[in-house]
């Protein structure tokens, strides 16, 4: 028996799981009224709010919540003509967040995301499954048959190598979306009332050498682990293209993790998505990217990165170089992307320091306008 | 408005799927009154029943079913000195049932395995989803983050690239066990009372080059498409292992089924898993697999095949070359194995020639000792 059990009556609320070692990443362009809907699971923690569209507009964001605001001003000032690399006028600016954070882990969401149900009609905690993702290893080199192995009730099955039974650090959790599934404009079109409803109580590692979508919607990284492969790319306004941040991110992402044994999972947690957005706008954000990736998949698909690329840098650059040579023929957009690519390692790098903490740099420069 | 709606008084039963070509294999030692709970679902197909051990039992069949059944002296009646690839006291020679069926599907079940009941305590029609799952593509080549893309309520994700939408056929469905999951004998000796509880309501497509541990409790096939790599090998009765029929027949066929762009899926089905196995007995036939998997599967992950082979059967052989070569120095074992390897594709070949249905060699002598 527990001698110091405590009092049911306790009002001592649980701490939260590494409550200071991450921060909540959120890009927006509206009041952040949903964030009420989230208090009791994000109101311990640090948000980091990225700021997109018109600087002068004010966002309003629930009392009590603990943030920095960064908006596009903010953004110039401190990475000066670096700031190129940070899109505008699209969600990828997110990147920007996760770049100025000083933690150890990112959870970045959407201000459509609402808290979803689990088929018990409890409240799904988002944050807390992914942190449970996070902190547990993943299994890229053989699959698993009962999914994770490592939640409660479940193992690895019979015929599954004991030496591979450790796993491997995992880098990023990627989270699903009941109601309004993340389809392309093609299938919203066709499909507009489609709704996900099947709640699927599973999280697995995606194989090595798989591609996936990644959608930045419901998604939990280690930051020191794979944090400058989080590049969103160049989006929005003065590009050829959108919607195509997150896909991006996830294909080198996963080139790299591939390369450094790190591991990437998918699946819990939900979130609700609310809001489809209007497949016409989202048809011409689009369309360059429907035929590109047709290209663009069977690069990182066979892209190789060589044995003295030892850290995600090193990594980032090498895939940039490949870009520019393999994707720069198809369109010059790709040779704007791969310079992006290094612009975005070198204000990563002027931000993250080794000797981070004393940086005067950071300092004096990445402080936000509005801060609480 | 149908000009024909059915009365809802019919009494005409629902056909079956596939009712006609499809054989269900069930190794047994032992009477079948495991088909009593599954009637309703299996009545109207035909039974393959591979009976081991001793061939002079008699194993009952509940009144009703269509089946034929092999004892060991009909399996050595037909394949004469071929009947060495055939494995003896080991559910390994189910795979027999496989050789002899003239139908293009197969299902196959042991016989502690029970109907189980979905979250909303419905009755699972194991055999149903099973089809389900090897009537639509595979989609091994991209992981779509909503599982099975051709479910109803699902599609591809965005970022899925569309010239990969049309998946590929799909050669192999595995279905998973509720209560007793399939562990081997030291995690069973570790978590004796762990059952699996957990329904997870998907099924995905494991991705090409990926290698995953095939349990043979709960499997269905297109024996067109992949037959002959199903073979379960040399296991019990004279042999140094056993429990690694299933696991050899599924790496053999996982290279191959990438080979030949054809697909596997996990997941759904939920069979009931009645009874675990005595986990002495299994480390005793495990345990030489145990170590060998550490090299068998490194083995199978760098296996590559070249262009020319074209067919299941010219797969196998070069696997069964490459067996010998590359595992035959860490026991004699996988000589062994590897000739059996090739006895049995003869086997098949006989067996299966395509003008099967007026071959004489298999009207005189693939009949079963008893059949109904």
């Amino acid at each position: 028996m527990a001698a110091t059990a405590p009092s049911p009556s306790s009002s001592v609320k649980p701490v939260p799981l590494l409550k200071d070692e991450l921060d909540i990443v959120i890009p927006t362009i509206r009041n952040l009224d949903f964030l009420e809907m989230w208090r009791p699971f994000f109101e311990q923690y640090h948000l980091i709010i990225v700021q997109d569209g018109d600087p002068s507009k004010t966002i309003k964001v629930p009392e009590g919540f603990d943030y920095e605001l960064y908006n596009r001003n903010d953004i110039n000032r401190i990475l000066g003509p670096k700031a190129s690399c940070i899109s505008f006028k699209d969600s990828a600016c997110r990147c920007f967040g996760y770049m100025v954070s000083k933690k150890k882990y990112i959870y970045t969401i959407d201000d459509d995301c609402f808290v979803a149900k689990d088929p018990s009609g409890k409240d799904i905690n988002a944050l807390e499954q992914h942190i449970k993702n996070l902190l547990s290893p993943s299994t890229p080199h053989f699959f698993n048959t009962l999914y994770d192995p490592y939640r409660e009730g479940a193992d690895f099955v019979r015929g599954y190598p004991f030496s591979l039974r450790e796993g491997v650090p995992t880098a990023v959790s990627h989270g699903l979306w009941l109601n309004i599934p993340d389809y392309d404009a093609p299938t919203q079109l066709v499909k507009p009332h489609e709704r996900n409803t099947r709640y699927v109580d599973a999280v697995l590692t995606i194989p090595k050498g798989t591609l996936f979508p990644m959608c930045g919607m419901n998604l939990a990284f280690d930051r020191e682990l794979i944090g400058p492969a989080m590049y969103f790319g160049l989006m929005g306004d003065g590009q050829p293209i959108g919607r195509y941040d997150d896909m991006w991110a996830g294909w080198c992402m996963k080139v790299i993790c591939d390369h450094l044994g790190l591991g990437v999972k998918t699946g819990l947690p939900y979130i609700w998505h609310s809001k489809a957005s209007n497949p016409f706008v989202n048809l011409k954000k689009e369309y360059k990217g429907i035929f590109w990736q047709e290209d663009i998949i069977p690069f990182f698909q066979s892209a190789t990165l060589p044995k003295e690329c030892t850290s995600v840098q090193k990594c980032y650059i090498e895939l940039s170089k490949q870009v520019k040579e393999k994707l720069g023929p198809i369109d010059p957009y790709f040779v704007k992307l791969a310079d992006a690519m290094l612009t975005w390692i070198e204000a990563w790098d002027e931000l993250n320091t080794p000797s981070d903490a004393i940086s005067s740099k950071k300092a004096n420069g990445a402080l936000p306008a509005a801060a609480k």
